[in-house]
């Protein structure tokens, strides 16, 4: 039930932008550490985390007049990796140079491409309009998830889990389970749309709104290759109140085939200039995002003790059956190109 | 000297029963993830702790109406394992369903039947009348190994132990491992007699008894297959006083090839009545099998690092050596069996 | 970049003497364990740490009558690691022993010898006047590494690192790694010398000397096979001050491929009765060298998650390269002989 290879020609959600701020910072992507560390001129950088000459981590090191400094014995890369200082040594050989990375800002997120470096087009780095923290108030999130992406994908592809998972938080209705979303193609990825009437507000939303009683809930988003969600879901009170519209940028990055990192964000139509809603939308994440993490990491740990699990499919499995079809082509592409 | 095999027709000590009393639980047994209930009518489960949609953990979901209902999306299982509900879906297909034990309880101990269903018989569970709570005072005691449970069984079947790793607590004289024990075979186990004459007492005894001075022990166990151990020992004053009368049941259970779980209680003939003994007995085994967890862990380390350890046997290794034969035996058969 | 072998006809520094003073020690040296006990007539004594009747681990027994007895069933083992007693048994076989390992106490150190015992001669130990504590004041120092011997003796080879891992204890100044050492060969080793002008003092000698300003400083140390570093170092005031002499040694050893114990000592020829630069000196290592393990501990959690690194080398790497070689020779050299 659970595939080791990731599609590499795309591009992957490595970092929130200010966890540049406090100097390099180390992360592993599809299993390659990487040193992502911002020039001072502004410009984030990703280079392979492992200097060329002892293999020391260059995330270790510091930003030195715009280079990258290894803080083992001295040597100086500039951003596109070559090795430009060695101390003592007035020749720096051709081959003293680590790997470089694409890396793209949009918004606050960073996105690296971890194919082969021709291929990367910024125009295929997914609209993510709500991270303009300009515009939209958000507190950013993340997780470190002792489990693979692909299990985190299947969660997200899968709302039926709200009624359970998500009780006290997300859910707070067994109905979110009992009706069928429609799933529709997209280019890279899939929509999916479901509506709930007559239920119950999500518990997490009674806890910054005055909404009681009775509500309808859409939610509709678009979850992408390689594993990147944005919705927009709506609470409509069945009194004639306010309709409240949410958004949320979801991202899903392999560290290893047994870990991931998990980037998330949350924000709304109303209340905008409230600190408190940012706040409470936030740890309102964290708390039913905890809940994922928990069922999640349990389920990977069960899948692992025993290795010929042959999953028995529901209804609600269709979207994400479609998906890991997806993933998988992309993978197959990715064989035949190179 | 480590075997990785385990007899699989057999009833095995899976949980006290008082640990279902907070919800479904959790428990590996010979590497098989077990997932422990009560329906609500009093009658204990034992089901696979994987749910056959997507793998998540029976364990972390919840008895409703008498069924076990997993809490990642909603299935629904029975007694017999089969899936009998699957939310926004009308039909369940048939193939749902996870694996049942017989699962039985005997005092306050849960025994299960790892092998083929169809040859369990209640009739061989072992006969441990001193978990009669009604007539025995005791407190329920459990340990966790980080080592095999054929390093246990060997402790167990070797007092001699008594006089290095219990010094201080069920020992107290060099003269329990200068004497030889009778070993009788039984039909499922060994018989172990040994009378010492004339040492101390043991010091958890002088904790709750005013015995001092000189007396007599004997001990008498019965030690079974698949690692049960019904012991009953006394400790006989040599200047008249009352003897006092001890008993205890104790089980080692695989939880896999490296780990094990370890249930005792202690119970005795005299000051039923007071709670105070009732807690110092309890308290003098927790740390008397402290004493042996640190050895035997320690004594698995070692076997570990270095795979080709050839044991030097002494006298003292009689009944080991015969369990292990019967372990063996008993692997042999169900083999042949199935 | 990494090598698993071992040169196993060589003293191995195994552990500080007072380290046995509360009772047997455990430690592994090449991936085996040995237990470190003393006699009571002051003779240290190393034999295999895994009791020959079921393998317990004798550095959990206790010295009893200058023997060593098993804590788990009572047999008792001589200097020579034949067992002469086995609780109540009148024979004991003679195959009942465990292996001795030639072990030499100088000052303070205890030296181990790995290999075929015929071949140990205790004038091969390396001359190490400074751990004369009568003679020379001193505090001694440990680490434990996660990380192999070979990456700490790489270390130790080149001096570069001081200017940037210690910027703030041993170093002080970019001109360390500036300049070449000279780096002549020995029998047993390397002998590196160099020598620094007109640079600050180092940090930490600041902090128990008046000395600022602009110094001179020289290194000289020899670097002994299996992983000794035994050196003197001096910081000569360019104002006319007195020159301060320091003396180190350092010793390298494998626990297993992975893991290496670190032992070492500072002392010098100025302040001796001033117990408190003694621990000052003590206190600026154990700071230093805890730089050290967090950069050799990361570049080794670097090199295992990709296995195929090609270092390329610098002028810096030319003791580290030849040393290695060294190695290399006397692992052959032992494959030849055996």
């Amino acid at each position: 039930m659970l595939k080791a290879e990731f599609p590499r020609n795309c591009w992957y959600v490595a970092a929130w932008s200010h966890e540049l701020d406090e100097g390099p910072l180390g992360r592993t992507i599809l299993g390659e550490p990487l040193v992502l560390w911002c020039d001072g001129q502004g410009h984030p950088v990703a280079l392979a985390d492992r200097c060329c000459h002892r293999g020391a981590p260059l995330s270790m090191g510091r930003c030195v007049d715009g280079r990258l400094q290894c803080m083992y014995h001295g040597l100086k890369f500039d951003q596109s990796g070559h090795c430009i200082e060695m101390p003592g040594q007035d020749q720096v050989p051709r081959k003293a140079r680590v790997r470089a990375y694409p890396l793209v800002q949009r918004g606050q997120w960073l996105w690296v491409w971890m194919g082969e470096p021709e291929r990367a087009r910024e125009a295929d780095i997914p609209h993510t309009p709500w991270l303009d923290a300009e515009r939209w108030p958000y507190r950013p999130g993340y997780y470190h998830y002792q489990a693979p992406a692909e299990l985190i994908n299947d969660n997200l592809l899968d709302f039926s889990h709200l009624s359970y998972v998500h009780e006290g938080t997300l859910g707070g209705s067994e109905a979110i389970a009992g009706t069928r979303p429609q799933v529709t193609p997209l280019p890279h990825g899939l929509r999916i749309e479901r509506r709930v009437e007559g239920v119950p507000p999500a518990p997490n939303i009674t806890r910054f709104t005055s909404v009681r009683g009775t509500v309808n809930r859409w939610f509709s988003y678009d979850f992408l290759l390689p594993g990147v969600l944005l919705m927009e879901f709506c609470t409509e009170p069945t009194d004639g109140g306010e309709p409240l519209m949410q958004y949320t940028c979801q991202a899903v990055t392999p560290e290893t085939p047994h870990t991931a990192h998990y980037f998330f964000m949350g924000t709304r139509d109303f209340a905008l200039a409230d600190p408190a809603v940012t706040e409470a939308i936030y740890e309102g994440l964290v708390t039913a995002f905890e809940e994922d993490r928990l069922i999640i990491e349990a389920q990977y740990r069960a899948l692992r003790e025993q290795g010929d699990f042959a999953p028995v499919a529901t209804v609600a499995d269709q979207a994400l059956i479609q998906f890991r079809r997806l993933v998988e082509q992309r993978v197959a592409e990715d064989s035949a190109k190179s």
